[in-house]
């Protein structure tokens, strides 16, 4: 059996059958999908039922991914393994019920906060951090039971730091750089990457430019440098890909994501006034049929055969393995 | 491997620990529950919550019974699995695509109608039955896709023939009895099922008095008779146990069920004024523990242990397996 898996842990196209088609190009074995940033309950089904009206339309190209077997049954079929996750919790409202119920439904990462204060912790856009709340340790402990995902990407440092001390499991950070390397609100301090290796959790590196040094501009070897840099840093059996992929989005698309419902006005989140859209890509990541480019620019870089599927695929497996299953 | 499951495809207790001991006391394996009437989509998932609540409470006792397998891992494990159901499709609303949301959340039943007219077809109080629906045609089809089973219990005439000729897969009456051996407005005609039995259906015998001839009074004998008459009609291989067991419940529930928001009046649906409530079951059979009465009963009537096994679960069992699962 193949040991070189390529997983995608974390992108939000306009989803179509030209990106479907993409990820084959790419041999992309698996993909962990946004489905929704502010929506309810009710809100987050009907983009479940938008998937599965794909899932139908494209069984030759795409399947929904439940366990890590399913990585598995994509190689071997040829199609991609499509995982479900949440950038916010408001699908699971006040109601602790529902967070059976969305693992249930196939979701398999949540993010305890987007940008803002949410029932369970603090985002990185408040300007002060409590730390995760009291509704967001129950919910910490029903996600860790029925073997949901905790997401800390968009959160605070405080919140992360508590996430990851009071999760009995390996929590992850499914896209976002290093601080080190670009010093951007929404990457992270050694102290959070460091505390989230030493209980086995993955840090997904980003290739969405905001996230990168020089943005747009990144080099290859630049990347590279990091992900290096970030394997020395917390082992590299704790970090993988989630490139933040918002391929064919209308701007109308990334307006919804800050500001959803929660005010009146235009927030640019990590944005401004003069670059309020989605950034161009980096012309050796445009698109799912890249994936080659980073593995090749991995060796290059000195990576071997066995630390470079670590990183572009075999990390989130073995992650995928141990954390999506009910507790023991 | 044992070939004498018990299932019984039809109860709405009032549920507690005690009614789960006396699942096991009377070696059920399985049950399939109905865990909604009236209920709206979001209304029925926090029905779902509550059974979760259950399962975690009690799982010595009780599990989240999805597929055929489960009914021998129930027996493995000295457990009864429990199979989800609707008595009305009020929880898909008007929206198709939670036919698939449903199955997803475990459920395996869904009456096209309750009592009255729904978006599907027409209950069997109705005055008048202009069969299958259009959007009835589409949801069966999606049911069909899915491995979600048709259920026309309470169902009128023309729409449980039109559901039985539609369905391209066989599907179920839950619980009723034969208007031969009772003419109740609940019970079925031999046209329904020879109907039913001849494109593979299964019919689940009610205890519920009101289905019952003589009601509270129906001696086991009378029963075991009927069982006898209906297997020589449909064929052994068609005919299970559906009981209609409404233990616990206070009167209160039979008016939701009747009545639910469609009235602001008081429907006595099979009951009347003078006899409103949830009449006393027949002594021999009470609760849980009498199944092995019924299993008695029809060995004294002259049934072999074959054709005994098979009414008292291998049927369901031979159905669930065929049937829950997605059409290949």
């Amino acid at each position: 059996m193949s040991l070189n898996y390529r997983i995608d842990n974390l992108q939000y196209a306009n989803w179509s059958e030209k990106i479907f088609k993409q990820m084959r190009d790419g041999k992309v074995d698996a993909v962990h999908v946004t489905i929704v940033y502010h929506e309810n309950f009710r809100e987050m089904v009907a983009e479940i039922e938008k998937w599965n009206s794909y899932f139908e339309r494209f069984p030759k190209l795409i399947f929904h991914g439940k366990y890590a077997e399913d990585v598995k049954l994509a190689r071997e079929t040829d199609r991609t393994a499509i995982f479900f996750g949440f950038q916010n919790p408001s699908p699971i409202e006040d109601d602790i019920g529902l967070v059976e119920i969305c693992h249930s439904l196939g979701v398999r990462f949540m993010q305890l906060t987007y940008n803002n204060q949410s029932l369970l912790a603090t985002g990185c856009y408040e300007a002060e951090d409590p730390g995760v709340t009291r509704m967001g340790r129950e919910v910490i402990e029903e996600m860790n039971r029925v073997g949901l995902v905790v997401d800390m990407s968009h959160s605070a440092e405080r919140s992360t730091l508590d996430a990851i001390d009071i999760s009995s499991r390996p929590i992850a950070i499914t896209h976002a750089n290093p601080a080190f390397w670009h010093p951007a609100k929404r990457n992270k301090s050694n102290e959070v990457l460091k505390a989230l290796a030493a209980k086995g959790g993955m840090l997904g590196l980003s290739l969405y430019p905001h996230h990168l040094k020089d943005g747009s501009d990144c080099t290859l070897e630049s990347f590279c440098q990091m992900v290096a840099d970030t394997a020395d840093l917390m082992g590299v059996e704790n970090v993988g890909l989630g490139s933040d992929l918002c391929q064919d989005q209308p701007d109308s698309v990334v307006e919804w994501m800050r500001v959803g419902r929660w005010t009146k006005k235009i927030d640019y989140g990590e944005g401004s006034k003069d670059n309020a859209g989605f950034p161009p890509m980096p012309t050796w990541f445009e698109d799912n049929r890249h994936f080659g480019n980073i593995e090749a620019g991995l060796k290059q870089h000195g990576f071997n055969e066995a630390d470079c599927a670590a990183v572009m695929g075999m990390n989130w497996l073995n992650f995928y393995e141990k954390n999506f299953v009910p507790e023991k």
